[in-house]
């Protein structure tokens, strides 16, 4: 697909939005909301779930099988909704794909940067996210005096999953993580995590009001509304009534993901298909 | 391997051991406290845990990869340390290899058949082993006027892994998932996830003396035993000083895996080496 010059066949092709399970979906969410009229094709790689806790080498494998089944569907663009795969892949599938990839991490920090007012930025993220220092990385970019602490969360994904959304042991387990970063005086915090906005209350009491949380996967879809307003290849024509236009896959069994998917996507998600991704 | 009839040669081969990753080391290190002239050749699927929330269908997968990986060592047999591969995959394991393959659900579940005295069990678990309902096929099958009450406690996997084995949280979510347990009334209760041992101190005092707590990976060891010596393959020469008799391999990067093994095999991993397990 020729990419470079919008037309009105390439603006209709769904967009590719893939994460290791079900956290991107809140990027899906995003997506749906700020440019409805697009269709999205989704991929959740929950045969192998979580990447949090996984390497580079093996993060980086996975992605790219996933790219090469979201190209099976024609998609126009590739959101990789993963705060790991963003930190540990993005260079390379960008460097590798003919059409634009564009990861959570960059709209995040770019956001924080602008935010902060003292200076002082914190990130929580998963193992993977952290130990990559990616965020770090970016935001000592775009403003240069700017300190970044970061901190790995790695209890909050299970939380989530468990349901745990507003309950004393996230709120315990929640300021533990926290107490550090609110000591640190930090005015504005990244929730490096597609999972972290799904607990954004407990969050942003822990925190107080004095500090501005960052939603990078809001951050996402607005950036990825205006790169396809750029490019020309926003869809124009308003869905048709009926259409089935978002469409989603998973590597494992679908029930679980289906009854995740409609706690997150008010949109009543009635199936998704199982995809063998290792053959990819 | 002609294994029939016992001979010395297959008696000092190795034997295989696997898990989703480190929860399977609670019965190696069994293994090595009971029979301590074999030698083990221990995979961990770092790449791809947990199994506990996968389908049976991607964890049998997983599982014949991992079977024909290990034979590539020339294993004696092979012990799937770990309860959702065990629930969900040995038979067909056991039907396709031409070794001995043991799990760790059926020595558990034989143990706490024969030592309820009110004949009334409880099983926690992953959602995995939980939701395939053997350790109550297997118990009924043993003794027939038992009643079992399983319980699926997904966040201890993720609260071990954390390190939180002794801590308040892990306190309150053990209470959570187990008051069911103790209003029944249950006088054995077995910790079905390999995992579980590590919190074993936790989870006994919130039961109460009167509860016998009965570990798979125990028992798992002991009819390991057993069957190598009814088989004539109990290795009977004892290792030479500084032979190199425990080889670990993992799916993902190997410093995690080794901090985590140290924590509970106290016996001085330095090395685990790196497969890229897809490919068997």
């Amino acid at each position: 697909m020729d990419l470079t010059t919008g037309n009105v066949e390439c603006a209709k092709a769904p967009i590719g939005v893939f994460d290791s399970g079900i956290g991107g979906l809140t990027v899906a969410r995003e997506i749906m909301r700020q440019i409805p009229n697009e269709s999205i094709v989704y991929f959740g790689d929950t045969a192998r779930l979580p990447y949090g806790s996984k390497s580079k080498e093996t993060v980086t494998r996975y992605s790219r099988q996933i790219v090469r089944f979201l190209k099976t569907h024609h998609v126009k663009t590739i959101v990789a909704a993963c705060n790991t795969v963003s930190a540990y892949a993005l260079e390379m599938l960008e460097q590798e794909s003919d059409i634009p990839v564009i990861g959570v991490v960059k709209p995040g920090a770019k956001v924080a940067a602008a935010t902060t007012r003292n200076k002082k930025i914190g990130v929580i993220a998963t193992e993977a996210t952290i130990g990559s220092g990616i965020y770090n990385r970016y935001i000592e970019e775009l403003n240069h005096g700017v300190t970044i602490w970061e901190k790995a969360c790695p209890l909050f994904v299970p939380l989530v999953e468990e349901g745990l959304l507003e309950d004393p042991v996230t709120d315990e387990i929640a300021r533990r993580y926290l107490t550090e970063l609110i000591d640190l005086d930090i005015d504005t915090l990244i929730l490096g995590c597609t999972h972290y906005p799904l607990i954004r209350s407990t969050l942003g009491r822990i925190m107080g009001e004095g500090v501005t949380l960052v939603n990078p996967a809001y951050e996402t879809a607005r950036e990825l509304k205006e790169m396809l307003a750029e490019k020309g290849l926003l869809n124009t024509e308003e869905p048709k009534l009926g259409s089935n236009r978002y469409q989603f896959y998973v590597s494992d069994t679908t029930e679980k993901f289906i009854r995740f998917a409609n706690s997150i996507i008010k949109y009543g998600i009635l199936s998704a298909r199982q995809v063998n991704i290792e053959e990819y």
